[in-house]
């Protein structure tokens, strides 16, 4: 190992934060014209997903101070950030646990570490099922929510098989319409049978309400998430009477983060995007911060850089579909230059034009964009550039994507 | 290695079809309920991206030999599937080379042994130029194209530096203002500013139309493509008038490749598409099939499980956005089951709605859907499972991809 190298790994860049650095630069860098001694947002290659750590780490200790004082725990979502890195910063700051969205983050997470990882999503196919009980073995709180009888059947079959106990939540449908039971009685009837199948346990209830996290506007928002959250309130309440110990109320998401933490019963938020924030958060306004949402900052961004001036009206980058999120109907917009529009130019380009009087970058100019929505622009890349300033204090591994 | 994962690699399954499994399997599979000997299209973990085999191979043969008939090249562009593993076989099918939208593309390609690799996208990242000067210096006939002056003193810079020549073609912009020069005069006065770099080679011309390669109707795409083609050529006989030696014209898309072989002066078809088809490309018609382009074959699906069944309108399949593209006015198509409509269900999650009289999916049933947009959908995966039948025959690493 060269010296500049060893220099670099044993400088006081942080606990933890050059986890993995050896392994992420043999595994996805080539050698050839790249130093990881000398890493800055002036050369790692576009285009690239970097993180600001100083407003991620704001942002970690934000949320975890907010569900202090709400007397809340919080058990953040790792289908926002794939990263156990950033999984490992949440626990530090006093998460219960982390949510994860498939088979595979749960594995990267409980491979991390992590535990209390729950699985929000539900599975139906026995490999999985069988993945999901091989991480129960391990002993680290791994729980799943279920909100099918065929689910229930399932991961009955490889629990007994396993001879393991799964604790898990009954995942309650509160308008979403996409998984879960019905709450009220069918929630119930699903917890009676679920009580049928000795290896299960119930823990409690979960909710997802996507629909209620993106209401614009604090008012209408704190309205519709106060209603569906009070449905799955209600249902953990009936699931008590019936003699079940349903403990845990986990649900919210950051657009509701300090709605939800006032819900009568909800023990825990499953917020996501608070880590790195996006334009689609940014336009529901805040409780206190006006039509811009600004309780958490803009730490990701892709970075670009523009390799075409042929016309006068405009430049290419070199981001498109690829590299930057157009799923949303918002655009990515330039960071410190005001008056570009970002158009797409195809898969692997972007097209920047002008508004009257703008500066027009040159070929070779950087830029940075915020994202339209970041969990789906996270999926894009294998790795996170984390920043300080200028500089690349780490590269962290996007591990737990894998498609 | 047990015995019956030996018989599975030792059977006679089509030559190289098996490479690299054994490494995919260690790098991207769990090893609980995962087992490579008897993987299928019933068990393979979802959301998953598929090829037909058979399907495949016909399109591969079918493009080279419409370009064997009409004496032009093909140099298929790896930006749509950024798997060696097929890039391979486009080469065995006759083809020039493999076109390469990035740096990683091409040094995968590269590092898979391919021959006459063109990076098709301008690149001013002096690291990234350094990278693709390494690459020229293996020896395998890699070519850039340049399209500013920028371009061009940087690669010049790179390639005294490291005492190589470097082949180039003139990047002409015939029409999507995203890449290259202006055709005519501009593109003349570019090669001349190239031809004072020693060690740069002028071999000819690149073009790429995407605005043409999606016109709807066989006629107006004809004309479109072939008036824009057109200035390529015209372009590439200003050179040669004015001493240049631009043997190569290259252009081309999978939508007009049979207008491009016709036009005088290409040389080269840089088709990508073709492997793979997509709905985009279906809905522009057919010079002989009418409204439904069907001269290259559906063989790319992503297969999703549908995950709950509350509701006796809808399923869910755990497919959302980060599993199937949907960037383009298209929706995914379910296979085999007419009456289903696809509609975005967030992140993870795909919803399907029945129209009247159709039949609703249960729970854990396994659907293919066709991709609206292969590239990006492509771009989503790190792996892509070729079957043939229902039969899992390998697992094909999308090696290019890197983020």
């Amino acid at each position: 190992m060269p010296a500049n190298r060893q220099t670099f790994l044993a400088t006081g860049l942080g606990i933890g934060l050059l986890t993995n650095l050896e392994n992420t630069l043999t595994a996805y860098e080539p050698t050839v014209g790249f130093d990881p001694t000398n890493l800055t947002k002036a050369n790692v290659p576009t285009p690239a997903l970097l993180l600001d750590l100083d407003l991620f780490e704001s942002n970690v200790q934000k949320m975890a101070e907010h569900c202090r004082r709400s007397n809340r725990g919080f058990r953040p979502h790792a289908k926002t950030h794939k990263c156990p890195e950033i999984a490992k910063r949440q626990m530090a700051a006093g998460a219960l646990g982390i949510c994860a969205a498939t088979v595979p983050e749960a594995e990267a997470l409980v491979a991390a570490g992590i535990t209390g990882v729950l699985l929000t999503s539900p599975i139906v196919e026995p490999t999985k099922i069988a993945r999901m009980v091989s991480l129960i073995q391990q002993g680290r709180g791994v729980m799943l929510s279920v909100g099918h009888p065929r689910e229930v059947e399932l991961l009955s079959a490889a629990a007994s098989t396993a001879g393991i106990n799964v604790d898990v939540l009954v995942d309650v449908d509160i308008g979403d319409r996409r998984t879960g039971i019905m709450p009220g009685q069918p929630a119930v009837e699903l917890a009676q049978f679920i009580a049928k199948h000795k290896r299960l346990h119930i823990r409690g209830v979960q909710s997802y309400a996507g629909h209620a996290s993106h209401v614009v506007g604090f008012e209408a928002r704190d309205k519709v998430s106060r209603e569906v959250m009070g449905k799955s309130a209600a249902t953990r309440d009936l699931l008590n009477k019936a003699g079940f110990d349903a403990g845990i109320l986990s649900g919210g998401s950051t657009g509701t983060y300090n709605i939800d933490s006032t819900v009568q019963g909800v023990t825990e938020l499953q917020v996501g995007s608070y880590v790195f924030m996006d334009i689609d958060y940014r336009r529901i306004g805040g409780q206190t911060s006006g039509e811009n949402y600004a309780d958490f900052q803009h730490s990701l961004t892709v970075l670009a850089t523009v390799v075409n001036a042929t016309h006068a009206d405009r430049v290419s980058v070199d981001a498109g579909t690829k590299a930057l999120d157009t799923t949303t109907a918002w655009k990515p917009e330039a960071k410190g230059w005001p008056g570009l529009t970002y158009n797409r130019g195809g898969d692997e380009f972007g097209m920047l034009t002008l508004e009257p009087g703008a500066k027009l970058p040159q070929i070779g100019d950087r830029i940075e964009f915020l994202v339209p929505h970041c969990d789906p622009n996270v999926n894009l890349y294998d790795r996170i550039y984390a920043t300080r300033g200028e500089k690349v204090e780490a590269i962290w591994p996007i591990a737990a994507r894998r498609g």
